[in-house]
C-alpha cells in the first residue's frame, strides 16, 4: 500500500468513526448538529487522527477500534478553529475554503457547537468500546492535559494572544508553539501508543517523535502562510504578518526556518529507530509534514 | 449539626477543592488563569457540588474525595454561565453582583476561560485519586452526557435561545429545562451516588430525585426572575420576560408554577424513601431549592 493509499483508507476510516460518534444533523436540537457536522466535514485532512492511528500500529498490529480514540483529537482540533475564528479571537471568515462556522451559523451557536464537541470528545473516549478502564482514564487525561490551561492548547492561544503585542523572540516562539500545536500532535501519538498498550520505553521513544513532528508542523506552518496564497492554503493567507504573529519566519527568517523544519523530520526519525518497520508511516508522516504545500 | 452549619462546612471543602483542582493565578499564562478564578470564585452557592457531596452520603458514610468530583460539577457550571453570558448569547454584563467576565477580560479571554474550565474539568475527574477507574470513566461519561448536545446542557442552550422565537408551550418548556438545567442537577446527584458506589436500585432512587429537583429548581428560577429585584438575585432581573423566554411563570402563570416547585419537592422527598436518616441533607437541599429567595 502506498502512503497516499493509506492515507485515504485511514481518512476514510476516521470519517466514518466521526459520523458514528456525533449525533445526525436530525438529532434535536437540530441547528446546533448541524453547525458541528459543517466545520468536522469540511474537508479536514485528518492528521492528528491519522498520527494517532499510525502511533498505535507501530505499536502493536491491528489496534482494534482505535480510530474512535483517533476521532476525540479531531473533536478538540476542530472545537479549536471554531473558536479561534471567532471575531473576538482571530476573526477569520474563510477556513477550508469554506465560510467559517460563525458566518453560516452566527456566532452564539459557533460557541455552542465548539463547547459540544469539546464536551463530545471526552464522551467517546469514555465509551471507547475494545480497552479497559484504566487505559480509557490515561486517555481522557492526556487528551484534557494536552488541549488544557496549562502548558496546553488554550495556554498557547492565550500566550499566541498576548504575542501580538510582544517583541518576536525565539524563547516566546517556543513556549507558543509547544503549547498550541505542539501539545496536541504530541498527545496524538501518546494516546495511539497508549491506546495500543505501548510500554514506557516505546511511549517515551513516540513522545519524542510527537514533539519534534510538532515544531515541525508548526515551523512549516508558519512558513506556508508566507510562501502560499490563500486559494492554496483554503484559508487567508498572509495574516500571522499582519496581525504582528510570533512565527519561525519572523524570528529566523525563511531560510533558517527551512533548515530546522528538515532538522525536525531528522530528528523524528531518529527518535523512531527502536521500531523498525512498524513504523513505517509514522516515518511517512513526518516526511509528509514537512513536505505538504498546504 | 444544622443545615446551615452543614452547608457552610461543604461550600468550605468545596472551595478548597477548587483551589487544589485550578492551577494558582501565578501559573502561566496568568490572564487566563486569573479569568477562570475570577468566574470561580464569585461567590456562588456551589449547590451542584453539595447535592453531589449530599447524595455519595447517602450512599455511604464517608465518602472520601467526594469533593474533587463534586468541583468538576462547578467547573462545567462556571464555563456555561460564562458563555452564556457573552455578548453573542445573553448579552449579560452582571453575575453574582459583579461585572462578568467578558467585560473585565474581554470576550477573547471569556471564550477560553470558559474552555479551559470545561477541559479542566474532565482532567480532574480522570485524575481522582480515591476510586477504581471504572468508577472514574463513569464519572466522565455521566457528566459528558449532562453537558452536552444530545439532551444536555448546550441542547438545552439552544432550544432556550430558539425558544425566543416560539410561541410558549408546556412541550417546549419541558424540553428546555430537563436539558438545560436538569441534566446537570441530575448528572450532581448521580454522580455522587456512583462515586460512592451505589447499587443500581440506589442509583436509580437517587436518579429520581434529581430529576424533581432539578424541576423545582428551574420552577423556582424562573419565579425568582419574575418576583425579585436585580439586587436580591445580583444578577439582571426580568430579562426572561424581555427575552421572551419560555418560563414557566410565562406557561402556567405564578400560581401554579408556585404549586408545581411544591409538587416536585414532595415528590423528591418520596423519591428519597428508601434510604431513611442517611439521606437527610438531600430532604434538606430539596426544602431549600424550593424556599431559597436568591
Amino acid at each position: 500500500m502506498t502512503l497516499a493509499e493509506y492515507l485515504t483508507a485511514q481518512q476514510h476510516l476516521v470519517e466514518q468513526a466521526l459520523d458514528r460518534n456525533v449525533p445526525p444533523e436530525s438529532c434535536e436540537p437540530e441547528v446546533i448538529h448541524k453547525a458541528m457536522r459543517y466545520s468536522l466535514f469540511a474537508g479536514g485532512k485528518r492528521i492528528r487522527p491519522v498520527l494517532c492511528i499510525a502511533a498505535a500500529e507501530a505499536v502493536c498490529d491491528a489496534p482494534i477500534g482505535v480510530e474512535n480514540a483517533a476521532c476525540a483529537l479531531e473533536l478538540i482540533h476542530t472545537y479549536s478553529l471554531i473558536h479561534d475564528d471567532l471575531p473576538a479571537l482571530d476573526n477569520d471568515d474563510l477556513r477550508r475554503g469554506r465560510p467559517t462556522c460563525h458566518k453560516v451559523f452566527g456566532e452564539a451557536m459557533a460557541i455552542l457547537a465548539g463547547d459540544s464537541l469539546l464536551t463530545r470528545a471526552f464522551e467517546v473516549l469514555s465509551a471507547l468500546p475494545h480497552i479497559d478502564d484504566a487505559r480509557k482514564v490515561r486517555l481522557v487525561f492526556e487528551l484534557a492535559a494536552a488541549a488544557g490551561d496549562k502548558g496546553g492548547m488554550i495556554a498557547g492561544q492565550v500566550h499566541d494572544l498576548e504575542g501580538e503585542q510582544q517583541h518576536p523572540t525565539a524563547h516566546l516562539l517556543d513556549r507558543i508553539h509547544r503549547a498550541k500545536t505542539g501539545a496536541l500532535l504530541r498527545a496524538s501519538v501518546r494516546m495511539g501508543a497508549i491506546y495500543a498498550g505501548a510500554d514506557d520505553h516505546e511511549l517515551a521513544a513516540l513522545t519524542r517523535y510527537g514533539e519534534h513532528i510538532g515544531l515541525a508542523f508548526q515551523i512549516v506552518d508558519d512558513l506556508l502562510d508566507v510562501e502560499q496564497s490563500s486559494e492554496q492554503l483554503g484559508k487567508t493567507a498572509g495574516k500571522d504578518a499582519e496581525q504582528h504573529k510570533i512565527t519561525f519566519p519572523a524570528v529566523y527568517g525563511l531560510e533558517r526556518s527551512h533548515e530546522m523544519a528538515e532538522e525536525e523530520r531528522l530528528a523524528a526519525h531518529t527518535a523512531l529507530q527502536p521500531f523498525d518497520a512498524r513504523a513505517i508511516r509514522l516515518r511517512q508522516l513526518a516526511d509528509l509534514i514537512v513536505q505538504r504545500t498546504a
